[in-house]
């Protein structure tokens, strides 16, 4: 079954871009999911298309239009569709591997990318978006955040990753960031690897890992040994209710 | 000046791709930046190009060489540049605005990808990598991370945003998320924009933004409301001594 993907944007010709080469493009090459990118700029009714319009109660920047986004979530969306709707805006909750895993395990997604000041807020609630950011940051537009959200569901699919990959994956459910990596050559510009990578001692290697990951993560992400801000908490319930699309 | 970014990765031709349209395009175009992407496999000496080894050690994945990065980093980056090297990494801390910001006041950036299961940590350190993550989720490789960053810079140059659009980056910084956007039509099947915004009352206005810019961040990101954790801390020290390329 494919994975299936939309993508309602103003800039359909950004689509595939970085998704269609190296592994999400293998991926689709092999059908494992397929990507859709719908201009909104389709759904106007204006003769000019236009899709935006200034903000009730002033200010910088324009919004895009209610009934102009739905027509476009209509047109995109079949009866009996059971995929998310994700509007992608900075308002949103924070992007986490465990909504990356619902996405991943449902029928597939369709994604509203914002640009301007926003989307006007009565279509985003009775669609029922899940409003989601991908960092506290500030983009242009929504396109390159659908773009990172898709990535990192497409990876998860099954079949698309080899077994040493999946077993990456794992260690991240730990909370905690990655120990450093060492390769050859043993010796580089009088940098040695340290020598318990080089001691075949699988424990001791496997307590200096755990240590150092526990040093980086104490250093760079306090918040994620506090017990209230787990980076990957346990999974929720499935996003959707029953994972067959129409 | 031209704002410079050189990315080192494994797939150039995922470059310009998105950043290529829309306002970072269009910048791109005006000569207010440049993107140059080199292909690291270009440093590898060996006579199949390999550029990466397995982790000593042991586990999954492979390990960029340091002697093949550093060799990239080298060919990219004359004596004289001035411009920081960030490394696009998991391990990283998390991009915010103000590193965005500290980018985005210097003369560019050089941006390492990561793929595989990492770079081996001698050249990280060696060279000085700024690391960075995007955020807590697991993408197949550093390449739309780069992207991100550098879009986010590119907005904040001179010359690229509109006026109006530099007023939105101001309300950025209060650590708010922000309030809900309203437009035409003033009802929309049924649903009406609120009152408030169409009462012509500019305190009151900005009364109710500031409001629901307090709940929506009390609900969804709780974190921001408490001293340790600010989404936009105030700006630090600058990356770059000097903001003169060579």
């Amino acid at each position: 079954m494919t994975w299936q993907a939309t993508v309602l944007t103003l800039f359909p010709g950004m689509f595939p871009g970085p998704l269609g080469t190296a592994l999400a493009g293998r991926a689709m090459e092999r059908g494992l999911w397929s990507l859709e990118a719908r201009d909104i700029r389709d759904a106007s009714t204006d003769r000019n298309r236009r899709v935006d319009d200034t903000p009730f109660g002033g200010g910088a920047g324009m919004v895009l239009r209610p009934d102009v986004v739905d027509a476009a979530c209509a047109a995109a969306i079949p009866e009996g569709d059971a995929r998310p709707l994700v509007f992608l805006t900075p308002r949103g909750a924070p992007l986490r591997q465990s909504l990356v895993r619902d996405l991943a395990s449902g029928p597939g997604a369709v994604l509203l990318c914002g640009r301007y000041e926003g989307v006007d807020q009565r279509v985003v609630e009775a669609r029922g978006m899940i409003e989601v950011s991908i960092g506290d940051y500030v983009l242009s537009g929504g396109e390159l955040a659908a773009m990172v959200l898709l990535d990192a569901c497409v990876r998860l699919l099954p079949g698309v990753m080899g077994a040493a990959e999946s077993a990456e994956e794992e260690s991240f459910s730990e909370n905690l960031l990655e120990y450093p990596h060492y390769t050859r050559p043993a010796e580089w510009q009088g940098l040695r690897v340290p020598d318990v990578l080089l001691s075949g001692h699988h424990a001791e290697v496997a307590r200096w890992r755990r240590a150092q990951s526990e040093a980086v993560t104490h250093e760079r992400r306090p918040d994620l040994l506090t017990s209230k801000q787990r980076r990957d908490p346990a999974p929720r319930a499935p996003l959707h209710p029953a994972a067959s699309p129409a």
